[in-house]
């Protein structure tokens, strides 16, 4: 660890409310975000107009330095965007962020994601301009991988659980990984969210039963496999350990980063030209996870609780892997032992409820759910946690933060 | 200055050829760029596949893990978009690599620029649609900027020229600037292409009479103060300084660079809310010059030579000021003396015939001639030249670079 007085720290969360697809008609997307953003500003103690930076990732829909401006920052020093594409990016705008931070280009950075996707183009929605380009509307990294599946589409795959449903298929066939372990990640999840007024599914439990009950989106995935669709907005203020211990929430330290993904694989299973294991085993996060533990001198011993992007319950047995939580082909047996639910597991994971059940906020919100867990505000505390890993992604280049509060 | 290990350096330059607006109709603009990024590997002596980051800024058309994988990049571990718009994000896309090779994130992170505009939404050209959102196609950030412009564009301002027009109508009506004084700007750039093979007004030469007698564009830019608009695609490697001594090039160390904007204007004449003289008299770049001198620790009287960007012929006045080479207001007796002729002016500026006569790459293409500066093989060479000033757009959320032989 650093203890220099420039290590970044996340200083303030905020957040709107969430909504189902399309449910929020009374705001707009930048509105959101500008909520969101003073949102967190307040969290922080810290004024709007102190902030000189803004960050957010690919897909974004509105302009950082509007933003900015709306929300009456006195000056901009940085401006930068992820472009990791979809749901990839979240952790690597704030990394990013942090390399801004303690360069000493910016004081105090703040990184969003807004959505009101019932006013705008629905993001991963299969159109029948799939494959031209240029592509319509602002969907543009996401848009831009559509384009390249000219040869997949034609055959039906054109929507992120059926890409993603082949990468899963791979693992069951080379693991014996099944349905009902995948379901133990969505019921882990949707118990959290039951503690959780912000999120979604609060109020809506759910069994293993109803999980296998319910229907089949592609094979193996079940409905309650594949994550939410959400409207609402959330941010994150990273700032220095110096200026953290001046505000008045406690110092979480970003101890570390990364992101990419291996070349071997051709960047996800959009894109697939080899049909390499290093993405239908793994989901291309094990050079993430090896940059993280090397960067952070820690390992997944050190974890006290987890946020793992859940876009599909399986991907989340595959970055536990890959980050080393348990053996290879071992995840599925890892969640159905109980291992992510709280309070009791080894591991609790999307404590908040994740993206299956509290928000899809393309990751935004497992950042400020590792917030919560190291100021022990969570609505489900793992009791002394120290050290969160929060990912974004898996199986198109994805990014990772491990988050300490010393 | 440092001289770590990990300090960020430019060890490779590339480009395609450069042509007219819709000149290029035998490539896409992603052939273009992947070209681009294969010339400056070529160029750094380094295999493409070693090359573990790409970067752009906005606007880009299209995706850098589509980059990175068609050139063949082994592994990423970095993906960044400068999020200034229009032209400001050159230098800010170069400094956001320094900082992640600097803090180990990746160690050869390509930034690139590529344009078809022919093939394309034409940048910067008014439509129908604006003013609505969504807007439409690929044109994030400059469209989001024009979606702004509801309360201007029913007035004719929907077009960069005017809009700079009315910053540079300020600056004459505060100091006197005149149109044969904006001349000079564009004569010696004009000069210096006669000498580029690479510029597309190669074999065009240019006197001020020619300069004075061409039409009207908007008051008070002629023609010939306004850039080019090209098809073509350049790009920059950086990586550290101990990569660097390994490779063939000169070390070119990026000594300082800075981004942003000051708010009190609203970020720019097509924002303007408070008509600032923040903005009409000094184009907001007061406050970037300011973060590069206290990096560098180095000032105006230490540059040898400047790749000043030039939209438009006044706006290079008001950087001029801002970096402190002249005093406030003296820009245009600055540029009528001589000073930015090559080879016996004070400040030698755009070399290689700037954005008005080498080719308009969004700026990428003054950080590749900063480079062939320091390197000693520019084709209007400043004698010994040892530290080189480059500046991305003005007016708007603008970056700058220091790049320094030592």
């Amino acid at each position: 660890m650093t203890d220099s007085a420039r290590q970044a720290c996340i200083v303030g969360i905020g957040e709107t409310r969430y909504a189902k697809w399309g449910g929020i008609t009374d705001a707009s997307e930048r509105g959101l975000a500008c909520e969101a953003v003073q949102n967190a500003a307040a969290d922080a103690g810290l004024d709007v107009g102190d902030i000189d930076g803004v960050g957010s990732f690919a897909d974004d829909r509105n302009l950082g330095v509007l933003i900015a401006r709306d929300v009456g920052m006195r000056e901009l020093r940085y401006a930068g965007m992820s472009w990791l594409p979809g749901g990839g990016g979240a952790c690597g705008a704030l990394g990013s962020a942090a390399l801004a931070v303690e360069a000493g280009q910016a004081e105090a950075i703040v990184v969003y994601r807004s959505l009101c996707q019932g006013q705008h183009f629905r993001f991963g929605s299969a159109a029948a301009s799939y494959g031209q380009l240029p592509t319509p509307g602002f969907h543009q990294a996401s848009n831009l991988l559509e384009a390249e599946m000219a040869f997949s589409l034609p055959f039906g795959m054109f929507s992120a659980p059926i890409a993603y449903a082949m990468v899963m298929q791979r693992h069951m066939h080379l693991y014996g990984t099944t349905s009902e372990q995948m379901g133990a990640v969505a019921v882990a999840t949707r118990a959290h969210a039951q503690r959780n007024p912000r999120a979604v599914m609060h109020g809506r439990p759910m069994t293993l039963e109803d999980h296998q009950a319910s229907r089949m989106v592609a094979e193996p995935f079940h409905l309650f496999d594949c994550c939410l669709e959400n409207d609402g907005a959330c941010a994150v203020i990273v700032s220095t350990a110096e200026r953290a211990r001046d505000l008045k929430r406690p110092v979480i330290r970003i101890a570390a980063h990364a992101e990419g993904a291996p070349g071997e694989y051709g960047w996800g299973p959009f894109l697939d030209t080899n049909g390499s294991d290093a993405l239908y085993a793994g989901g291309g996060t094990d050079v993430i996870a090896r940059d993280v533990w090397k960067k952070s001198g820690m390992g997944p011993g050190d974890v006290d609780v987890a946020q793992i992007y859940d876009h599909f319950t399986g991907l989340v047995l595959l970055v536990l892997e890959a980050f080393g939580f348990c053996e290879r082909g071992e995840g599925g047996t890892f969640a159905a032992s109980g291992a992510l639910a709280w309070p009791h597991g080894k591991l609790p994971n999307n404590t908040h409820g994740g993206s299956l059940s509290e928000a899809y906020m393309h990751g935004m919100n497992h950042i400020n759910e590792g917030v919560r867990q190291l100021r022990g505000d969570s609505t489900c505390q793992v009791d002394g946690a120290r050290t969160c890993l929060v990912t974004s992604a898996a199986g198109v280049p994805s990014s990772a933060a491990l988050l300490v509060r010393d």
